[in-house]
C-alpha cells in the first residue's frame, strides 16, 4: 500500500526536551520496587483529577485504588519513570505514555476518557493557581501561510489509503456527520450532512460556490452533482486534492469543479455562496479578523455563507497532546470567540446549530472502523502510531460526550441583505437522509 | 378610557438642559430669514449622513436640496433653532424635535428613516473622532433592581388599553412575530412564535417553566393551555401582571400559571424550561454574568433555557433618543456579548435563530393598528406623545429593515447536559401556525 508523504516520526518525537524524564528503561533493564511517596503521588494526581474512578496497577503488579469510588477503569503503568512524567505534565504524558504503550489501559477507552474529562472538569475549578500554570496546555502554534502548509501537512497527507480504511465510503468526510435518525449508517449520515449544509446554503442551479479547505472534495462533488453549481474548492493538502481531481474527473463533473491547490488567503472573485467545512480549526484567532475581511469581499451582496466548525462552551487551550501530535496549530473557538469573524464585517447571523452528540456519533463509526483495520494501520506505519490514532479518537468521542468540545454550524450574510429565507422550515421539508445510502 | 399610571411627561422633558437650544419660539412670534451658513449647516449635516436622499423645507419655505441624488423625503424645519438643535446632536434632536412638531416629514416615515439609517450606517465610518465624540449615543442609564422598576414602570406601565389599541388581539404579544408564511396577519404570527418557541424548549405535559418578564402573560397563559406545563412569570411591571391575572383566572388556568411581581433577580426553585422573551433588553450587559448564574441554579440538569432578545450585529449604543425617551435603561447586545451569559457559565448553545425581517414586519402591523388609532391615542395622551410613537413604532420598522436592528432567539443548556434532541426536524413537522386564527 501506497504511504502518504507526512512523517510518522511526528507522532512519537523522541528528541522532545519536554518528555526527558519519559525515556522508556533499556530493553531488559528491570525496574526496582515503588517507592511510597510514588503511591503517595498518584493517589495526589487523582484526588487533583477529581477522583474519577481509576485504579493503578504498577510495574511491580501493585494496584492503587480509587479513594472515593469502586475503580471501573485500570491504569497500568509499566515503569517508575512513567510515572513521574505522568505527574509532571498529564495533558501531554498520557498520549504520549499511551502511544508508546508505556501506559495501558483496562476497560472501555472511551468510557475512561470521558469518565477523566468529566471529573476534571469539575475539580479544576478548584486547583491551586501553580498547577494550573505547571500542567496548563500551551497556545496553538503559528497558522501563517508557511507554517499552516507544515500544520496541514503533517496531518492531512498521511495518506489517502489509510483515511480510506476507516472515513465513510461515500464521500470521504473526515468531519462531523449529521445523524437525522440515531440509527443512520455512516454513509447515510455523511450524505445527509452534506444535504444538510447545501439547504442551508440555498444552493440553486447556475450558482458559483467557493469552499475554503474541500478535504478530499466530496462537499464540491456533492454540490455540483446535486445542486447544478460551480464551485472553487481551495485545499493546501497535496495528497487530498490529488484524490479530488482524480474523482471529479471520474465522475465527469470537472466542467462544474474547480480544485485549487493554494491557501484560502488567496481565494479570488466573488461568489453565491461561501462554505468552510472543518477548516476554521486551523486558522487561528488571530486571523479572523483577516478572514473576515476575505468573507466580505469574496460573498456576492446577496449571498450566504457558512462555517461549520469544532467549538467550545467557552474560551480554552487545545489539549496539549493533541494540539502537539495531532493537530499542530489547531484550535476550536467559542461562539464569542467565532464572533470576531461576523462582527467584524457587519456580517448578520441568521442560524447557529450545535451538532456536538452528532460528532461523538461519527467518532464512534470511526473507531469501530478503524479497530477493525488496526492490523493494517500497524503494518502501514507501527504500533506507536496506531495507539496514538486510537487514543485521538477514543479522546475526540469521549471529549463530545463530556462537552469539552462542541461542533457549531454558523450560517451569515452581509448585514444589509434583506433577501433572507422566510424561515427555516424549507431545510426540514423532506429528510436530508438518502433512502438506501 | 382609563389611564396607565406611567407618566406622560417624560416623553416631552422640558427642563433637559441638553436641549436647551431647542426650545422653541414663543407662540406668535415671528421667524427670521435663514442665514446662508445655516444652509451651510445643513448642506453639511447631510453629507455628514452619508447624502441621503432627503431634502429640507425651511420656516421661510426655502428648499435645500440634496447634493448627490433627487429628493424622496422632505425634513421640514419650522423654526431657526430646531436647526441648530439638530446638529447639534441629530441621534437625540431628531426624536424631539419631531415628538414637538417642530420637525416634520413629507413621505412614508419608515422608508425615510430606514433611507437615513443606511446613509448614516455606511458615512459614520468615515466620521472624525470629534464628531462621532459630539453626536455620540451614551451608555445605557442603571438597570440595578430600584432602577429597573422606574425603567420598565416608565414603558409599560402607560396603560393596558394603550397598547390593546395596537398589539394583536390573540394574546397581547409586544415582542417579535414568527410569520411562517409572508402574508400571516399579525394573530396568527404571534400565535406561531408562542408555538415556536415551546417547541424548541420541547415542552411535556407535566414539566414546570420560569419565565422571566411576562408581559400581558400570554407566553404562560399558551403553555398552560396547550402543553400543560406549570409556569412561574415574573413580571415588575403592575399594569401587566393585573391584566395577566385576571385574564389566566377567567380561562381557567390559575390553577397552572403562577404571576409573581418581582424582579427577575429574585426567581427561586427549579425549573425544567428558563424562558425570556423580550426582557434581555432590559437587563444591562454588566448583570449579564449575575443572570447567568441565576439560570444555572434555577434550570434543572436536563432543562433547556431560550432567550429572545433584539440585538445587533456589532457592539453599539442604544439610539439616544430611544434610550432617553422610550426604553431608558435599554441596551441590545451583539451575539458576542450575549455570549458572555452562556460561557460564563459553562452553558452550550443549542440553536441561534435570527427572525430580523419578521420584526420588521410585527411593527409594520403594529404600525397601520397605530395610525388606525392614533386620534384615540391623542385623546389619552396629547399629540406629543403620539408623534413620538409614531417616530419610534417607524424608526424601529426602518432599524430592523437597515439591519441595524437583529431580534435573536437563542437555545441553550446545561455543557453537561446529553439529553439533547435528535435534530431540529421537530420543530418544523407541522405548521406553529394556528388555522383560521
Amino acid at each position: 500500500m501506497a504511504q502518504g508523504t507526512a512523517r510518522k516520526s511526528d507522532y512519537s518525537d523522541k528528541n522532545d526536551k519536554a518528555n526527558v524524564l519519559s525515556l522508556p528503561l533499556a530493553a531488559g533493564q528491570a525496574d526496582r520496587e515503588p517507592h511510597s511517596y510514588e503511591r503517595w503521588l498518584l493517589n495526589k494526581l487523582m484526588r487533583m483529577a477529581g477522583s474519577p474512578p481509576i485504579q493503578f496497577r504498577l510495574w511491580n503488579g501493585d494496584v492503587i485504588e480509587p479513594e472515593q469510588s469502586p475503580a471501573r477503569f485500570t491504569l497500568h503503568l509499566k515503569d517508575h519513570k512513567a510515572l513521574y512524567s505522568l505527574v509532571a505534565n498529564p495533558n501531554l504524558a498520557f498520549g504520549d505514555l499511551y502511544s508508546a504503550g508505556r501506559l495501558d489501559v483496562e476497560g472501555d477507552l472511551p468510557d475512561l476518557m470521558e469518565s477523566l474529562y468529566r471529573s476534571v472538569h469539575a475539580a479544576r475549578q478548584k486547583w491551586p493557581r501553580w498547577l494550573d500554570a505547571l500542567w496548563r496546555n500551551h497556545n496553538p502554534r503559528s497558522t501563517g501561510i508557511a507554517e499552516a502548509k507544515e500544520n496541514i501537512h503533517h496531518h492531512y497527507d498521511l495518506g489517502n489509503e489509510f483515511y480510506q480504511l476507516w472515513l465513510d465510503q461515500a464521500e470521504m468526510q473526515y468531519t462531523c456527520a449529521y445523524y437525522e435518525n440515531a440509527d443512520n449508517t455512516l454513509e447515510q449520515a455523511q450524505l445527509a450532512k452534506l444535504e444538510h449544509v447545501c439547504r442551508k446554503l440555498r444552493l440553486k442551479p447556475g450558482m458559483t460556490v467557493v469552499e475554503a479547505g474541500c478535504g478530499w472534495g466530496g462537499l464540491a462533488r456533492y454540490m455540483a452533482r446535486h445542486y447544478g453549481v460551480k464551485v472553487h474548492s481551495y485545499n493546501i493538502s497535496r495528497e487530498q486534492l490529488a484524490f479530488a481531481q482524480a474523482e471529479s474527473e471520474q465522475q465527469g463533473l470537472d466542467n462544474l469543479i474547480t480544485y485549487v491547490e493554494d491557501d484560502y488567503r488567496n481565494i479570488t472573485g466573488q461568489y453565491d455562496a461561501f462554505v468552510s467545512i472543518g477548516m476554521l480549526e486551523h486558522v487561528g484567532k488571530e486571523n479572523y479578523p483577516a478572514l473576515s475581511e476575505l468573507i466580505k469581499r469574496t460573498l456576492k451582496p446577496g449571498g450566504i455563507a457558512l462555517l461549520h466548525s469544532i467549538g467550545r462552551n467557552h474560551p480554552m487551550l487545545m489539549n496539549a497532546w493533541i494540539e502537539k501530535r495531532i493537530f499542530p496549530g489547531a484550535y476550536p473557538p467559542s461562539i464569542g470567540e467565532f464572533m470576531a469573524i461576523c462582527e467584524h464585517s457587519d456580517f448578520s447571523v441568521l442560524d447557529v446549530e450545535n451538532l456536538r452528540l452528532h460528532y461523538a456519533q461519527t467518532l464512534n463509526h470511526w473507531t469501530e472502523r478503524f479497530e477493525a483495520n488496526a492490523d493494517k494501520v500497524t503494518a502501514m506505519y507501527d504500533e506507536h502510531f496506531t495507539r496514538a490514532w486510537r487514543l485521538y479518537l477514543a479522546g475526540s468521542v469521549a471529549a463530545f460526550r463530556a462537552g469539552s468540545l462542541q461542533l457549531f454550524q454558523v450560517v451569515f450574510t452581509h448585514g444589509d441583505n434583506n433577501q433572507l429565507p422566510q424561515s427555516r422550515q424549507d431545510l426540514y421539508t423532506f429528510p436530508a437522509t438518502p433512502e438506501g445510502a
